[in-house]
């Protein structure tokens, strides 16, 4: 198959080390708090004690245990990204005794699903489209990849691909085989990485299988439907849509659905379309991407806005206050944008990409490492939990992280991502490395018969000055191609301290020429605070503005500015200013400026008055926005993204 | 029981007779259309097949079949109030029909419901929390009370003694009974309307015990599940303040839980303290209607705004176009209102009585009377419904009536409730007649001796002019009172031509002195349109007015204004006019003023732009304003109640 080895290619994991700055900060967050906060959430739940066929029949059947098994897989993936570049002996035991259970709970015939096994032997594969061993496999998959890659150890990739065989045999076009593919997508894009790790081209053809047979009619979920005596029309989701299983993929016009599934499922999309070259698959990622991007995301690259689907709804259907925006979603938009970058390299899919790091990713996980969001409203209010009570008044309470959830898809997701956030900063092709993103750190490449390492000094994002220094073991000519983000509108470089004359191909500055050892490039992104207007359908967003410097949104928070933010109101012409705040959350931009709180001086018991009786009084006030990667990290209160303007 | 018989009585339906104006209109268009119409949606929806103990077992237990029984008991209801002052040999034959079935139905212990007696009878009285057979029970009262005191055929009301004599054997608080008591609060005020009706002291008391014990330890619904084999805390609402079960009625603070079952609950309470002068329950009375009419309500009158509960969540959270409100919780906020007045003899009441029903009861039915809402937002943008679709752009759709639901409580409701307007116009203590609602109508009623025939002559709710001319069988001396609306700034009164120098008491203009035939009052309530400001703490309407004229709260529609509502400004100063157009649904008053469309000049594919290079254009245009409740009579399209400010 044809996988274009001009394609970029990202640099591995292993060969980007990060020591400091925002994410050489949270990554260490990750290895110290969240890492062994996810660990002991899955020992108490009973997660561990499942991983030995042990374990308890729910007080009342349950789908969410069902994908039990995801949590401990996506934990050693992360804990496999981790060792990458951190050894540590005693969490790869941990990891190690974890495989081991896996490797016993693994049945002869291959099948590997700690629920069915144990408490529904007899319904193995008779749901695909709500019962998640599909799900559960790719994530298993995405785990054993993760750490046979950073450890060496077979013994989980063996597994796993006596798993993905089993999979294969029962799945697929033939004649005595089962035309079903996952109801909530996941496998395909592990498949292709089970493929990359091992050369197996049947997986890859059975994610490209997956991809081909989905939507197809006689409908396989219907199918299955019946054949466990139930009536397809009772699907509780109503119709296929929320698992992209409505029609032919290739005939899909737009992002539909539950989030997660979806840009699971185009992540794999983009991963067969530049491993086979189908160009229908390209053009399909091309099309989904840009109804994504430019109908239905959230300004901190939040998507899916409905908690009924835990995803899309219409066009520009953005509502702040009751966001869902999963943060497994968003970490999902930051694979996609990556794949979507190696099958056509243009700096738009990165914009996306630090857009939902920098702000939803960043969000999904407290300062400390170990309390959670799961959903990530722009706005926040003193609220009924719908999950937990229907009825009204006593338990209004401020939106706060959790140290766990009854579904826990999201801390482990943004641990993952963070562990493996170095694989997302560059990519190189065979005469062209791209730096996508800007943080301190240090990466080693070949490139044109040349070793390269090449380091970057940085403030970024709190500052848009870069300086990169590159090391070579022989001169080597290539192109050294910087991304100027989407949202700088002035920059400048210099080679060896000449000013260049550049302008962006495709978003980025190529500079191309024999690169040697001691070269160094200064890159200038300048990052003054932005009002940011919303589309004039976003409905949601009329009147009011965004606060953004550079990638990263800003959020007004009761703490800094006082309850009932609703109120609050920010001249057009007010001026703003960024300011680094080094004692708070050990350093951070924070933007100043002076705004007014519009409220009436004088109101009765009555809920509604003739505004002729309303006196408003306009009181000026200091206010202070962070980025909203850190709200709901200091003393409760309410928090909103878009602020109105006058 | 110390039934106070100097506390104000209403005048019963068929002592006032409407034949003119709003309310003539809505009952012409109620008798021809709206009941018809239920009753073929009835027939063709199994209900009345089901009257005759034949039903197909649902293909999925639903407990919505569970309540089918309630809907032929609100439409004969209906009928009932209708035939007072329209008889109608047809119409009445139907009723008669529907209430032999209803006698055969009954089973020989006095049981009558169709549902547990031909598919589970097995499971009668099993689940009071959930199953409806208490609020069946209170629906069949109210339409045995209502068609009895019309037609005097006492058939239907003896059955309905034969039930509800079952009921008080089985539940109470002797030994042998059961200490239970209606999930779905209906059967406390039906009982007091049957304890009317017939005198049997046993109904008020088995009324007041349901109060007593609601709420109380051991939990009567923890104890039935129990006893079905449940866990109590599997309850799908996940605590009782959903039913207003939570604690003991007398320690509730707030309005909470699900709307209509609060105010149906709330009205029986408010009955049960008139009837026994319990004062604890006053006072709770007064607690509960302070609390929702001060925190919980929308300027139309509607309340509950979440589809979680169908009810309230905490105060001040009132989301415009997620908006429940449904009609039913208007309908049962106007028969709370009523009682409250009973109790407690105030205007305040009446002021919101008469904004639930010229603005949410009169939006709950399109004007020409066969289609329906459930639920009334106020603010309509196509949307995903939630109940039909769980996953996107395909069904986003104009929200509009329909001509039933699933659950079609609130078509009956809204007509019995037009159909029985008359007895919300006046009430009378032993020396005075309250005069509450302004509509033309002849009203009949005996005060000091003396047999009163009065009329009123006026516009309202189009114009703020009242005449009112009295005839009398012999003079006779007591108070005239007229009630000043609480939007009402500017007022002024005459009797006999000469202005009176009054000021209202408790909302009421109070003219005392001999009155003789052809004595007259003309009434001036001064009703320019007002611009309406939200409570500080809406955060949902902040920076936005509602217009009102008189009681009606007015709303603009796209099809008077164009599409994307949400970028329309008023201006502060822009002048405003009410104009009478007889041509739009036969003669209503129409907002005009200037307003302005502001919106981007220039825009790209992005969703998110500097404001810096956005340029915004003021368009001005002539604002249409319809009332709210007429709203989605004509082309489909967006609505707004709340429109911005600047």
């Amino acid at each position: 198959m044809p996988n274009d080895s001009h394609s970029p290619k990202p640099i591995a994991i292993e060969d980007v080390h990060i020591e400091s700055g925002l994410w050489g900060e949270r990554q260490a967050a990750n290895r110290s708090r969240t890492i062994p906060a996810i660990y002991h959430q899955m020992d108490i739940t009973g997660r561990l004690e499942a991983l030995n066929l042990k374990r308890e029949r729910p007080r009342k059947r349950s789908v969410i245990q069902m994908f039990w098994d995801s949590d401990p897989a996506k934990w050693i993936e992360a804990v496999g990204y981790s060792l990458h570049t951190h050894p540590d002996p005693a969490l790869e035991a941990q990891a190690d005794d974890l495989i081991d259970r896996l490797e016993k709970a693994q049945q002869p015939d291959g099948y590997l699903n700690t629920y069915f096994t144990v408490l529904e032997p007899e319904n193995r594969w008779k749901d695909l489209r709500d019962w998640h061993e599909m799900y559960n496999a790719g994530h298993l998959i995405e785990g054993a990849v993760a750490y046979y890659e950073a450890t060496g150890k077979r013994k989980v990739l063996d597994v796993l691909c006596r798993y993905a065989d089993l999979i294969d045999r029962l799945f697929g076009p033939n004649e005595g085989q089962r035309h079903g593919y996952p109801g909530h997508p996941e496998l395909e894009l592990a498949l292709v990485k089970l493929y990359r790790a091992t050369g197996e081209q049947r997986y890859l053809k059975l994610a490209k299988y997956f991809i081909d047979e989905r939507g197809k009619q006689p409908h396989y979920f219907d199918l299955e439907a019946s054949e466990r005596g139930e009536d397809p029309r009772d699907f509780w989701a109503k119709n296929y849509r929320y698992c992209q299983a409505h029609e032919p993929l290739r005939d899909q016009q737009e992002a539909t659905g539950h989030a997660v599934r979806a840009c699971y499922l185009y992540t794999g999309i983009a991963d067969v379309a530049r491993e086979t070259g189908d160009q229908s698959l390209v053009d399909l990622s091309r099309r989904l991407w840009d109804d994504l991007t430019q109908h239905q995301m959230y300004i901190t690259g939040g998507l899916g806005p409905a908690h009924s689907n835990e995803g899309f709804t219409f066009a520009y259907d953005l509502p702040n206050e009751t966001a869902y925006a999963e943060t497994c979603a968003s970490c999902a938009l930051v694979f996609w944008a990556q794949r979507m970058f190696q099958i056509d390299p243009h700096g738009r899919y990165i914009d996306v990409m630090e857009r939902a790091l920098y702000n939803t990713v960043l969000a999904g996980v407290s300062h400390d490492g170990d309390e959670f969001f799961y959903a990530n409203p722009l706005t926040a209010y003193p609220r009924i939990n719908p999950t937990e009570n229907f009825s009204g008044i006593a338990s209004a309470e401020h939106y706060r992280r959790s140290e766990w959830f009854e579904c826990p898809c999201c801390p482990a997701n943004a641990s993952r991502t963070v562990a493996s956030i170095g694989t997302y900063f560059y990519s190189t092709t065979p005469n062209r490395v791209y730096v996508h993103l800007y943080s301190p750190n240090v990466a080693h490449f070949n490139i044109q018969g040349s070793h390269v390492h090449l380091e970057q000094q940085t403030n970024y994002p709190w500052d848009g000055s870069v300086q990169i220094s590159l090391g070579l073991d022989k001169p080597a000519t290539f192109d050294l191609a910087l991304r100027v983000p989407g949202w700088c509108r002035n920059y400048s470089v210099t080679v060896n301290g000449a000013a260049q004359n550049v302008t962006p191909e495709n978003g980025y500055i190529v500079l191309s020429r024999q690169w040697k050892t001691g070269d160094s490039v200064g890159l200038t992104l300048d990052m003054p605070v932005e009002r940011i207007a919303p589309h004039p359908m976003i409905r949601q967003d009329v009147g009011q503005i965004a606060l953004q410097c550079g990638p990263l949104v800003y959020c007004v928070e009761e703490v800094d500015n006082g309850a009932q933010l609703a109120n609050v109101v920010l001249p057009k012409d007010a001026p703003l200013h960024a300011e680094f705040d080094a004692e708070l959350f050990g350093g951070v931009s924070v933007i100043h400026g002076q705004a007014l709180r519009v409220e009436p001086s004088n109101w009765s018991s009555e809920m509604y008055l003739p505004e002729a009786d309303v006196e408003y009084k306009r009181t000026p006030f200091d206010l202070t926005a962070i980025p909203y990667a850190l709200w709901a990290n200091r003393a409760p209160g309410e928090m909103r993204v878009w602020i109105r303007e006058s």
